[in-house]
C-alpha cells in the first residue's frame, strides 16, 4: 500500500453513509488519540461481519448461521408471516411491536424500470412457505412509495390465490404529530379513509 | 466470540464520535446491503492505522514513519514554529493557509486540576527544538479557552527566556459573521482591542 495510512483511514471511513470529510477526520482522530482499543475493535467487527454475515436461507435476513435467530426460535409463530423491504424494517418492528410471527425479507421492491421483477425478491421462495408452512395470516408492511404497492398488490394476490389472509399496515396521520403539519396526501388518505366512533 | 457479529458491529461502531444506535443501525446496513468492498477496506485501513500511526519524534504530530510529512520535508522552513493543541489544528491550518513552517504538537494543554503540567505535553522536546534550531518565531495556536491562554502565557515565557519572537493568532469577531450573532466576550475583546484604520 502506497497511500499514507492516515489518508487511507481519511478515505475509507468516507464509505459510511452520512459521513464527510470533516467527520471522517473527527474519528479518524478520536481513534488514534484517544480510543485505539476502540478503532482495534471495531476493524475486528467489520472484518467479522463483512466475511461471516449472510442471508437466513428461510427469510433472507442477515444471520451469520443457516438461519437468523428468529426463524430458529421455536417461540415464534409460523402462521403469522410479516413481509417487509429490508433487514432495517425487520429491526424497527422487533424495537416497536411485540410482534411473535416470523418475517420474509424481499430485499426490495418490484420496480420494471430498474429491472426489479419477482425472481430477485426471492417471490418463489416466499410462495415455498405459503404452501409448506401453514401460514394463515400475512402482514403486508412494505413501504407506503408507490412501487412498495406495487408490491404489495402483488403479494396480495399471491396470498388470495392460496386462501390466505392478508393485512396491510394502517396508513394515516401519525401519532403526536399535527395535522397543521401533516403532509397532504397523507392528510387526504387519513381523511377520505376515516373510521366511525363507536 | 460468543456475541453475534451484527450486534458486536453495531456495538463498536458506535465508539465512533457522533455515532449512535440509529446511525450505527443505518451503517452496519448500508455496509452489508450495498458496499461489502467498503466495509473490508474499512476494516484493513482501521488495523493498520491503529497499528503503524505513532508520534512523528520531533513534533508530536501523527506518522507512520519516524517524522511526519512535514518535519521530513525540505522545502519548509526551520525559522517559524507553529505550536498547537492537537493534530487537527494542524490539519486546519495546513488547509486554510500557505504557511509554510514547521509545526509543534502539544496533544493538550497545561491543566492543573486534571494532572497535566508541562512534562505531559512535550516541552521538553520543545525545549530543546528552540535551542538547537534556530526558530526565529513561534506562532502560539492554542485554542482560546482558559487553559488554551495559560499553555499560550507559559509559551510565551519559554520563548522569551531565548530571545525569541513570539506571535498569537489574531482574536477577533470572525470573518462574514453578522455582529448581533456574535457572543458576547468575543465582541467585548474586539471592541477593546479595535486597531485604528491607517
Amino acid at each position: 500500500m502506497s497511500t499514507d495510512p492516515f489518508d487511507e483511514l481519511l478515505a475509507a471511513l468516507r464509505c459510511l453513509p452520512g459521513v464527510g470529510a470533516r467527520s471522517a477526520q473527527r474519528m479518524a482522530l478520536q481513534l488514534l488519540e484517544r480510543d485505539r482499543e476502540g478503532g482495534r475493535r471495531l476493524a475486528q467487527a467489520l472484518d467479522v461481519a463483512m466475511r461471516v454475515i449472510r442471508r437466513c436461507r428461510r427469510c433472507r435476513n442477515f444471520t451469520s448461521d443457516d438461519e437468523c435467530r428468529i426463524c430458529a426460535s421455536e417461540r415464534r409463530s409460523s402462521r403469522v408471516l410479516c413481509i417487509v423491504e429490508s433487514p432495517g424494517d425487520v429491526l424497527a418492528i422487533e424495537a416497536a411491536t411485540g410482534f411473535d410471527g416470523r418475517y420474509f425479507v424481499l430485499l426490495g421492491r418490484l420496480s420494471p424500470l430498474d429491472g426489479i421483477g419477482p425472481e430477485d425478491l426471492g417471490l418463489e421462495l416466499l410462495a415455498q412457505r405459503l404452501d409448506k408452512e401453514g401460514v394463515a395470516e400475512i402482514i403486508i408492511a412494505t413501504n407506503t412509495t408507490v412501487e412498495g404497492e406495487a408490491t404489495a398488490q402483488y403479494l396480495r394476490e399471491m396470498a388470495q390465490a392460496r386462501g390466505i389472509r392478508t393485512t396491510r399496515l394502517a396508513q394515516g396521520v401519525p401519532l403526536g404529530g399535527e395535522l397543521e403539519h401533516t403532509d397532504r396526501s397523507t392528510l387526504a388518505h387519513a381523511f377520505s379513509s376515516r373510521l366511525p366512533l363507536s
